[in-house]
């Protein structure tokens, strides 16, 4: 069956359903009416981002969309982290052809709303459009669970640089489909420690520090040997691959060097220091000796 | 000079610019981070919407960038003010070819942000992918006027149903480019009177009604001659056109009555009353006869 047969309000009827077992006492009104109608946390601080997956940039046909609407929810819950916060509410807008299939939308559906449960997410809205390719455009609240937000901006020179995860060939992999958010990372961390900076690796590495050093003003030293890659991942992919969402934080040398002598359960690997600016971003290889910095991934 | 000349990362810094002129106090962080950073307001209850614009269905390369952005920004206005809202913060995900000239993006932008300003919303952050369709996907958030929103679902039988202005031809006309989402009438009402439920026209005003109707479990009866027509617009046109952008709301009758016996700068027109669910809605002529009652717009 495609979407012409259920139109666009007995599609939006199944999803509301669907999406009704997300909510929380928190949601008022969730889908169904001009707005969705919620009840503030206690956080200080409310954190608001969106990000949008088109057919044929983002994913494919081929790519099974329980996983593309995964990947729809966790890469919004990873910027939500990435502030050092804990995601709440999301809406949804779906771009879709007539020609779509049912079970396509349902499955997409289906793998937004496991993962948002999972991270206690509340699918509360959305819009739907006609569109010729696929399109999942998700907006995301959240709050902070410190006093402050961590910016990118605090990174200062002498604090050790830190990722959480090994990078490269996430998209080659299919790992960009099936990765989970940093939020117990983050939360932990925001919790037992003062991170200076942080941010997830969407553009690549390389790039994403550049926003950290940018912001912050400074420079850095990393070394290539240091850099966890996946299984495959050469260095140049390790550095400049996009969509690994592992966070990148910077942390005060003496509180890095607790961390990684007490790290439980989670993973925490030091790839380098910030320097002052006027070095920029060296990467060094074991000999000390630069490497080339290529570019993270643009869209244009 | 087309957008691959400036590339995404130099259009963000542009569009940064831009956009951090409709900043307030409550703005922490804008765009520039993982997330915005923002303030909460005092309300009890936050709003939470999103509407997305696709060129070649809700717009065409002939018309004002200027006016399609402020339309992208005002239609997402207009459902935080059917909740009797006050709108905040807003988040634009930006589609665009590289071949997209500069000049069309920074005019929709000029258009997205005098809008914005003129009703205090700020534009805090964004994500930007390729389309070879321009898109335009805005979530905004808001907090309600009163203690608490207005749902459609609380529509009373005997309740007068009024609108806020006159229905049809919007996208004829052009009147769906350059409509004034009615923030002040909507917190006129909450502020003195107690509107049962409340909606704005984007269907149509049968299809809208009926959404009313639907959640309020009602039923309604519609005096055909009483619907304030724009010029040009038949009956048809009035009740079926979408993007009119103008509240219905309900109200029990006695408040409908000093509504209109005391209209000061605000214009409302009854159209008709709420009845039992088992009549159904009746558009009636001035014989009391009935009417039909065509569909409003379905995308699919």
């Amino acid at each position: 069956m495609d979407l012409s047969n259920l139109g666009e309000f007995g599609l939006i009827a199944l999803l509301k359903k669907s999406c009704a077992a997300t909510y929380s006492a928190s949601v008022v009104k969730g889908i169904g009416d001009d707005t969705a109608v919620l009840k503030p946390g206690k956080g200080t601080n409310v954190l608001f981002t969106t990000d949008m997956l088109v057919e044929g940039v983002h994913f494919t046909k081929s790519m099974s969309s329980a996983a593309v609407g995964h990947k729809a929810i966790a890469c919004n819950i990873s910027d939500i982290a990435a502030m050092g916060g804990c995601p709440q509410f999301a809406v949804v807008t779906l771009g879709v052809s007539p020609q779509t299939k049912q079970s396509t939308v349902t499955q997409l559906y289906a793998g937004m709303i496991q993962t948002a449960k999972r991270y206690n997410v509340a699918i509360v809205g959305g819009d739907m459009v006609k569109s010729s390719k696929m399109l999942i455009n998700v907006a995301m609240i959240g709050e902070t669970i410190g006093s402050q937000a961590i910016l990118r901006s605090g990174a200062k020179v002498g604090d050790a640089i830190l990722v959480t995860g090994p990078l490269g060939g996430s998209f080659r992999s299919g790992r960009h489909l099936r990765f989970q958010p940093r939020v117990k990372e983050a939360e932990f961390l925001v919790r037992n420690f003062k991170p200076t900076a942080m941010i997830d690796v969407s553009d690549g590495l390389a790039a994403d520090l550049g926003h950290i050093l940018e912001e912050s003003r400074a420079g850095a030293d990393i070394h290539a040997a240091w850099i966890p890659r996946n299984k495959g991942a050469s260095l140049t992919q390790a550095l400049n691959d996009g969509e690994d969402f592992e966070l990148i934080v910077t942390l005060p040398a003496s509180q890095a060097e607790k961390l990684l002598r007490n790290k439980k359960s989670f993973s925490f690997y030091q790839i380098g220091t910030i320097t002052p600016r006027k070095n920029g971003l060296r990467i060094l290889n074991e000999d000390g000796a630069r490497v080339l910095t290529p570019k993270g991934y643009r869209h244009f």
